[in-house]
Order: C-alpha cells, then sequence, then structure tokens
C-alpha cells in the first residue's frame, strides 16, 4: 500500500493533536485514502522538551528544517508555527520544494497570502488552510467543493470565538464589556492584548479568506471595514430584546456583481428566531446563500486543540487524494482571481438600530426625526425613555436605508446642542 | 485534459438539474478536478417528451438502460429513476459493468443496501448518496471525510421536512396536526398518503443510511422504533413553551460502545435556546457530537431540485477525484461493516414530558406522583390545570428516567378510574 509522507514543523498543541489522531486513526484514514499517512519528520526548536513524542520514534525529530522540507519522502508539509516570519520562510521553501502545504496560520494567509498563492500556483502545489478559519468547521471544504457547482451570493458569519464569548456572557449577565473582558482574560478565554479579536481584525483575517475562496477575487484584509463589540452595552442588549432581536458579532460578505464585493465585520442586531441567534458562547457558524442550495449554515467550535489538529488532518487527507489524482492525469488548473472593487460602506443598505443620548425638554424627538427623514432615512419604530441618567434616551429602529445617509443624518445630529453623547449606531442584519 | 463520463439513468426535475448545473459551471469544476465532466447518455421513458433537454444534445437520449450502463466511455451512473424495482435492477447491473453509481434513493438504500453495498464492495466501485439523506445538507460527505480522523458518538437531526414543516407551523399558528397536514397536502408540502413522513418511517431510512456511515455497522430500517408527529396538539405546544421547550421532529443516534447502538425517531421536546430550536419550517439540520469536533451542527434545504441536482453533482465530482486516485495506486478498502446489537428502547434514559387527562378531584395528583415514584421515575416540574373541558389536566416533567420504568408507570396509571386518556408521552432532548 502507497503511503503519503507528511513532515510537522512545530510539535506544539495542534501539531501533538495531528500525531495522535494520526495514529488513533490509521485504519479508518487508509480505508478513506487507500493509502497510509506517515510523518517522516517534525521539526522543533528543542528536541529534548518533547515529553509527548515518547510513543513516536524520536529519531524523526529534529532542529533542521531545511533537511526535512527537502526530504524525498515528504509530500506535505504542515506548518504550525504560528507567527508570520519563520512560517512565510518554511512555506516558501516547501512550495520551492515542491511539497504541498498545510497551514493552521490564518495572519500568515493574511499578511502574504497573494505571495504564497501565486509561488503555488507557479510551483503547482497546493496550500490548504482549513484550520486557519473556524477551526472546527469544515468551512472550507463544504465551499471549496460547492464552488465547484454552486454559487456563493453572500455570506453571514460568527467567526471570532472571544467576541461571541462576550457578548453571549453579557446577554446573560447584563454586565458591561470591560468587566466580562477582564474576567475572561483571567479565565484565558482572551488574549491579554484583545485588540485583534473584540476589535474585529482577526474576524478580518478569516472574512478576507473566505471571500477569496467564494468571490474567486482577494479582498485586502486591512481595507475591510471594521467595528468592535466594546461599543455595545448591556442597555443595547434590552432595547435589541425588546424589539425581538439579539447582538452578535458579524462578518459580511455579499456579491453584487458589477458593483464589486460587499464586505464588513462589526456587531449586528439578529432576529431572535434566526439560527444564528442561537449561536452561543465560544462558538463559530457560517450561514451562506447559494444559487443551488439556498441557505445553508455550518456550525462547530472556533477554535481548540483537537478541533484544529482534525482540520489539519483532514487537509492530509485531501491533499493525499490530489497528490494520487494528479499522479493519473488530473491536470491543475489553478483558480483564477480577478481582481474586484470594494463596495464603498457608504453604499450598503441596511436597517439600523440608533441609541441617542438626549437632553430631557419638549421636541427633541421631533428634531431628530425631522433630520432622519431629510435624509431619506426612514422610522419603523421608536422608544423614548426619561428615566435613563440625567437626559433622556430615545432608541430608533429604521427601514432599509443608505449607509451614506444615515452617517449624513448622524453627522447633523450629533452636532446639535439637545445631543449629550453621539449616536450608538449597530446595523441590524437578517 | 482528460473527462469523467456518466450516464443519467431519468431526466425528471433532478435529472434536469443535473444537466443544468454540470453546464454552467463547467468551468469551475474542470479547475476544482482537474478534468471535464461529460453527461454520455441520458436514459428516458419516452425521448419526444423531454422538452428541457432541448439545449443539450438530442443524440445522448435514448431508452436503452443496458447500452447506456455498458458503454465504455461511461464511469459513473447517476440513478434518478426512484422507486425500488427498476431502480434496484439498474444499479445492480451498473455495479457488475464495474461502473461507480450515485443515486438520491433513501428508499432503495433501506430496502436493498446490504445487497447493493455487498455487490458494490465485491466489484470494487463505489455507490455515493449525498442527495438521498437532507438533500441541501452535504451532511455524507462531511461525515465520511470527518469519519476518517474523528468518531461520531451521537447524532441528533431533523432529517423529515414536512414533519418539521408542520410543527413550525402549528408553534406559529396553535392550529391542530390534522387541519395543517391537510392544507400542506393542497400546497402539496405533503404527499397525498403522508404515513411515511409525518409518521417516522421517511426518517428511520434517512437515519439507518447515516448509521451505517457514522458506526460501521447496518441498523435495519424497519427496525427502528418510530413514533409519529401525529399525536402532537397545540396544548403540547403551550406546555411545552412554559416548561422552556420547544417541539421537534427528531432521529437520534448514539453509541453505547458494548451495549450497542441507539437509535430511534420522534417528535421531541428541546430547549428554546439549543440552536436545533431555530430549524424552522421544512429545514433539515443534523447535529452531531464526536471526538475530536465535539460538538457541530450542518443546515440546509431538506429536499428540493437544485439542492438534490447539487448533491448529485458534488458526488459524481468526488467520485471523478476517486477514479483519478485508484487509476494511481489508492488501493481499494471496502468499509467494514460490523454486526452490532440495537439497545433496546426500554434502555435508553432520558427526560419525559406527560400529559394526563384525568377526573377532577382531590386525591389524583398523589396517586400519579406516587406510581410514578414507585417506578422510580422522578419528577421534575408538576403543572395541574382544572380547567381544561370536562376534567383535569395534569403535566409533568421527570428528571432523566428509563424508558421501561416510564413506560411501566404509564401501563398502570393509563388503567386507573380516574384517568380519561391514555397519558401522552413526548421525550426531552438536549
Amino acid at each position: 500500500m502507497r503511503a503519503i509522507g507528511v513532515a510537522l514543523l512545530g510539535l506544539g498543541n495542534v501539531g501533538g493533536g495531528v500525531v495522535k489522531l494520526l495514529a488513533d486513526n490509521a485504519a479508518a484514514i487508509e480505508a478513506r485514502l487507500g493509502a497510509r499517512v506517515e510523518i517522516r519528520a517534525i521539526v522543533v526548536r528543542d528536541p529534548d522538551k518533547q515529553d509527548r513524542v515518547i510513543e513516536i520514534a524520536r529519531d524523526k525529530l529534529s532542529t533542521d528544517m531545511d533537511a526535512a522540507i527537502a526530504r524525498r519522502d515528504v509530500d506535505i508539509v504542515c506548518e504550525l508555527i504560528g507567527g508570520t516570519t519563520d512560517a512565510r520562510r518554511a512555506v516558501l521553501a516547501s512550495i520551492a520544494a515542491g511539497k504541498h502545504v498545510v497551514t493552521a496560520n490564518k495572519a500568515l494567509l493574511a499578511e502574504h497570502g497573494a505571495e504564497l498563492f501565486a509561488a503555488a500556483d507557479a510551483a503547482g502545489v497546493e496550500i490548504y488552510y482549513e484550520a486557519a478559519v473556524c477551526g472546527g468547521v469544515p468551512i472550507i471544504r463544504v465551499l471549496r467543493e460547492g464552488l465547484a457547482s454552486d454559487r456563493v451570493e453572500a455570506l453571514t458569519a460568527i467567526v471570532n470565538g472571544t467576541s461571541n464569548y462576550i457578548l453571549t456572557t453579557m446577554a446573560e449577565t447584563r454586565r458591561p464589556f470591560a468587566d466580562i473582558l477582564r474576567d475572561a482574560q483571567k479565565l484565558g478565554y482572551a488574549e491579554a492584548d484583545p485588540t485583534l479579536d473584540v476589535g474585529g481584525g482577526d474576524a478580518a483575517h478569516k472574512l478576507a479568506i473566505l471571500v477569496g475562496l467564494c468571490f474567486d477575487t482577494r479582498v485586502d484584509a486591512n481595507a475591510i471595514p471594521i467595528a468592535g463589540i466594546d461599543r455595545i452595552a448591556p442597555i443595547d442588549l434590552d432595547y435589541a430584546a425588546r424589539f425581538g432581536y439579539v447582538v452578535k458579532p458579524l462578518a459580511i460578505a455579499r456579491d453584487h456583481g458589477a458593483r464589486g464585493v460587499e464586505v464588513r465585520v462589526h456587531p449586528a442586531l439578529v432576529p431572535a428566531h434566526w439560527l444564528l441567534a442561537s449561536v452561543h458562547g465560544a462558538k463559530n457558524a457560517v450561514y451562506v446563500n447559494s444559487y443551488a442550495l439556498g441557505a445553508s449554515m455550518y456550525y462547530g467550535a472556533g477554535a481548540g486543540m483537537l478541533p484544529t489538529a482534525m482540520s489539519v488532518v483532514s487537509d492530509c487527507l485531501e491533499l493525499g487524494r490530489t497528490i494520487f489524482a494528479r499522479a493519473s492525469g488530473a491536470a491543475v488548473r489553478p483558480r483564477v482571481h480577478v481582481p474586484r472593487p470594494m463596495l464603498p460602506l457608504d453604499e450598503i443598505r441596511s436597517k439600523y438600530y440608533l441609541r441617542f443620548g438626549v437632553v430631557d425638554e419638549p421636541g427633541v424627538l421631533g428634531r431628530l426625526m425631522t433630520i432622519l427623514g431629510a435624509h431619506r432615512v426612514s422610522i419603523a419604530q421608536v422608544v423614548q425613555d426619561a428615566a435613563v441618567g440625567p437626559g433622556a434616551m430615545v432608541i430608533v429602529v429604521t427601514h432599509d436605508a443608505r449607509e451614506g445617509d444615515v452617517r449624513a443624518a448622524l453627522g447633523e445630529i450629533d452636532a446639535l446642542p439637545i445631543v449629550r453623547e453621539p449616536a450608538n449606531v449597530i446595523r441590524i442584519v437578517g
């Protein structure tokens, strides 16, 4: 029986999980692939510190990355180093050596994806990255294989587990953002520097990868409009509930054909009865609208050692099939990426939740409504609560409106002397 | 560029969809598979009645099934005939001719699966059936590929769209079962003979297929305990809501190791905040608990022309990859099916919702509680409503109990003179 040779670069939690899953499931993998998957080399910084590889032959361990990559019996290199400097070098070296690559490194793909995929296309090898987006959800596989005979129209996704955990906890406890974040950091659920997670940057990285896969184009992750969850207060969840909504951290993409691709990352009100509203805690989910399948959704763990390792192993199996298929004549056809414009944020249409802190005096509501109306922002519901702090609070839910019109209206409103604090704006989705 | 040859047996809605998707997505399919997928023969009863194939060459149409199957340039036969007699003959003939088979026919697999898969294994060909279970959810692919390096522990699934549609409508309107069914039949959402759908037989067929895939065994679909949704009344939904639940039509499987495999199909109360509670209308979803991924869920259309056709096309692409892989040395390793006992229904443990119609007199509640307690059925909540019809209604929610104990207690209770109608029993899941 033939075998597929794998080199692991890095043996942290995920690498250890890959070793374990390959060993535990050897028989099932052979049945599925019709070949063995063998780890031929493991590259680590310090071989003497590796307790977890007691079961596997120590002679596979080395510190020499280039030698491991160059081995003739290695078909696939799994980059599990993390970071972007050494990882980029390792992936480029693997490609240059004609090896397929598996990576769980979304920052690497977001920062250097264009360079790496171009190099892989030129060398006729593949980069697989199921573990880089929603570790425990086989979304890359579903989209890649679905894409071949379907057409994705829109994605609405919860891809940052930390943000979803914080908003879920806020919904359960009504405690403020900063308190929940501090506890999450103590418990290890949030990073010491949480900016990338709660600010939306991490979700933008993942969205850029998903858009590249679905819409045959590449978007610059740094150009995706992002808004963080730090501006969500418990009172917003109260009003959202009153209107039949919950607040979720979303990453959204929509294909507008010739007009371009709409991409954005922000917390949003979603209908309480919608499936995405029931994605709780640190879980991830991707809701897809496509031509043939209609609506479908894929839900699971966002991260974690075993889910991520499982995705890496699945990629190795899939690459094994690709290796066999190419050996028997399946042609290499790199996917064509067409440059497409990003739809300006001002051009998107949405319903909006607007919370205004105003002075408590007659005529205020009329002023707000008049300005919104003048900017073609039509109102679905208004609530005015006088009993909030020293002033009053006005909450508005709009009908579908153009983002640029809403922004213009809010610019005018926020400058009024009757306004005590700038409007809190949350888009409504679904 | 190489090509994979396909023969379509049948050109109804699904067959027409397959022709359209293959034509519309030819370029993307070539990029993904590295080969073309070409329809080489289409077998129909009456070629003159086929309006929908105007675009494709009429010379591919014929009435000669055996000739189409025997063509040397056909690698894959798609059985889209329906029924089980002609379809069985066609699939066996295809296997005998060394062709891989794609089918959307769950009745065929449920009735003749053991025979067909044994024949395929002996001939070294594959039978793929993504479209047979949850047409628009790629659940077979996810489980087959996930299985190779994960281990499924349990499935909780909504696999019958008609039942889910009826219960969703009952939840929205509180109209009785028979009324909703009659309207659904008028609208074409339910069959003239709805027994298979609302009685649970259809779900048992699908569950048997899923269990075969997940637990390396075969269960007889006809031996799966089923209960229909016809015994659910609007009042049950009222009480369910009061306790924080909704009612969903579930198919459940759980691996109990040496004790056997638990399988059952019945409506159940599920927590209102759980993801499955938000699967509305005719949609399907499969909630999976597995060793590596933990909890994951896959949601989408249960049926429909394009979703089903899309699943057939996906199977053809996957088989194309298998054909290439085998041609270059991937070994054929038929999956081993181990006979395993089915856990007797009396042995399962669950929480239960019990609704009793009793006479309205003192001491009744005490009698019920005493009998339940004597059978080790512990009570979590009780509601007694005197104002229901001529008698009273008692609703009980139990803690985890053994099904056999609950049945024994109810046998005793139903025989009491104070009981006006047999207890309505609904299991609680999740």
